[in-house]
């Protein structure tokens, strides 16, 4: 049986490469390489590529911290503002030059691999969810009128995405920057005019 | 010499084929069977991929019609939406799943295509620079105070290839619809709170 040891260096690398290059640049070669493995080594812990991303994907996912959106001793804009900080962090931590690895696999990722579609849609699905929860509390709190609380959330996402985007483009953080001081303020400006208290 | 149809033939069918697949799942092969050509012939015509995206890129740039920018007879702010609406047309004509060639290539290239990365942002400079002109013509005719045009500019593109990665990665209009019903607004309105007359 394969040693879970081994597995761990072959997601670890490849979540390395698939960040750092891409999806489709990323033979399995450079996989094996980077985690000291025989290439036939792959196959005894994973069935496929695609295999591997939807799993290198959900382990992104699940690092956003994304707890913090629920956390009820913050108020709830400050939680998202706080929220697309931290997230921002990771990135920044890079420059800004590998992007977000959801954006990126959005961008390459065709019907020819539909398990990495789904695990996409399902985690932009649950991040779009709690955001709009949070909305919702503060809409609740502030007995907001006619606001969109899933449009807000979505909005957030997109803009939050396109400035991650253009950051990798551009190998800048000023994208991210106008979203943080600048967007994100303006769209959740939007959503407190609906408050009627 | 090499006949300039041929050369037409593989600038198409690479154009095709990197909106469709990506750059780095797009190989020469596929290029010159899609065009009818040997694949040899490819290299009479083309030094290279990269050269042969630098070109997509610069003709996907150039039928964005972004004269429409600055049509003198149309309101700036008008302009401006009526040009998202136009850019927006060219991604729902495929159901958003191709998205927009701006945004995948900043999603896949590395520093290892350093004439894309170039051509990317020489593109998407020139984008901002029009939106940021039209924005400035605004704020003059309205005496706008404390605005920021360049700012806006980005956060439009930013809004806007977010939501063209997301309905890509969904294969969904949604995004596109939130960004042109709803962020786009609400960034002009942000920017004509500026105005004092």
């Amino acid at each position: 049986m394969a040693q879970p040891s081994m597995r761990d260096a072959i997601r670890k690398a490849g979540r390395e490469e698939f960040h750092e290059r891409g999806y489709y640049a990323t033979g399995i070669a450079a996989i094996t390489a980077r985690a000291d493995a025989h290439k036939g080594s792959f196959y005894n812990h994973y069935a496929s590529k695609e295999d591997l991303a939807v799993e290198v994907i959900t382990d992104y996912g699940n690092e956003q911290r994304m707890e913090m959106l629920e956390d009820a001793s913050v108020e709830p804009l400050t939680r998202i503002e706080q929220h697309f900080t931290f997230v921002s962090e990771a990135l920044r931590a890079f420059d800004f030059r590998l992007g977000c690895m959801l954006g990126n696999f959005s961008a390459e990722i065709t019907a020819e691999t539909p398990r990495i579609q789904e695990t996409l849609t399902a985690n932009l699905d649950y991040w779009a969810g709690l955001l709009t929860k949070a909305l919702d509390e503060a809409a609740k709190a502030h007995a907001a009128v006619g606001h969109d609380s899933e449009t807000t959330a979505w909005l957030l996402i997109d803009g939050y995405e396109g400035a991650a985007l253009r950051g990798r483009a551009t190998r800048s953080a000023r994208p991210m920057n106008a979203f943080l001081s600048t967007g994100m303020p303006q769209t959740l400006a939007a959503f407190r005019s609906h408050y009627t208290k």
